[in-house]
């Protein structure tokens, strides 16, 4: 059963250990910023600092793990068709639409959405991180270290398959600012298969 | 008044709006691990993302800004001899010294040195964010964004100088792993300057 995220909107779900959550670009072009809690004790969250020290690298893809702040191995990358992905970014906010776009409508943007999805399960909004941005394009200028937010290079079903490899609260989105999906906003699409290969 | 931060720990303290914190390495090639938080409410943290997103770069040096969770400015960088420092890594802990140095004794790192002297102002563990490793030299590699820690470029002496844009409560370390410092463990020494130009 694949679920869809509307525009500029976010859910929350639990994965027992084993399931595997597959994130959908349905259109191509679209960011999906992931959160990822334990749940058996929601202060221990995603990490991109123990992410990058263990993994040795800032370009995360299939064979890399995502790891929690108690340095715990959280989700497993088992398959990737858009390779491209940033974790070096937090989540769009009232406060980056003032920042980046001041003629423009504000809006809560992915924290917002983030931080309701997530209040029933415990997690407020000082217990947002850095995200997992699924599918958002952020090259680092080689010498100078500068970032841009550029469109995501997905194409149309390009998708990111992550096995839990503990109990997990998922915080999901499907992206709401300008610049990293091209000005354009789009849904995500998400399903979870159980071990035995059947969705729930 | 220079204080001393001893090889393999760390220290915490207050500054007040306006005051700069000088951060010096006195033998060259030492990391120092930084962490900031607002002392009128602690869970207002640094944040690497939020610093990313508005610096528009992962390379932090003079006239660039350390941004908060909640997007206030917290610290400025108003000099700075060294030029090069890392917001990518977590602070070694005792979990980073069994991953990376099987073989050699454990110890609780920084994070531990940061949990302890921050433990009195309210912060704890949970709280403890990816820092501002301060002389820290981890070049990213271009197309694979591969990562490296090597030892620190400082020389005798190099410096930077933070200039604090609200109260804060500071945590600061003499690193205690082995790769960011090239197997040396030296001290750090630091200093307050207030606006008046008066050391305190």
């Amino acid at each position: 059963m694949t679920e869809r995220i509307a525009p500029r909107s976010g859910t929350a779900f639990v994965l027992d250990q084993g399931d595997e959550l597959v994130v959908i670009d349905p259109d191509g072009g679209q960011v999906s910023d992931l959160l990822a809690y334990a749940r058996d004790d929601v202060r221990e969250a995603i990490s991109n600092g123990r992410t990058f020290d263990y993994e040795e690298t800032i370009s995360l893809t299939t064979g890399n793990v995502l790891w929690s702040n108690r340095s715990r191995r959280m989700l497993e990358i088992v398959e990737d068709t858009a390779g491209r992905h940033d974790f070096l970014l937090t989540p769009c906010s009232v406060d980056t639409f003032r920042h980046f776009y001041p003629d423009k409508p504000e809006h809560r943007g992915c924290f917002g959405n983030l931080a309701e999805a997530l209040a029933p399960y415990g997690i407020d909004e000082e217990a947002i991180p850095t995200a997992f941005n699924v599918f958002m394009n952020v090259p680092v200028e080689p010498e100078s270290g500068r970032i841009a937010v550029l469109p995501p290079t997905t194409e149309r079903g390009d998708r990111i398959r992550l096995r839990a490899l503990m109990p997990l609260v998922i915080g999901l989105t499907a992206c709401s600012a300008y610049a990293s999906n091209g000005g354009t906003f789009k849904p995500i699409d998400y399903r979870i298969e159980k071990p035995s290969g059947l969705a729930r």
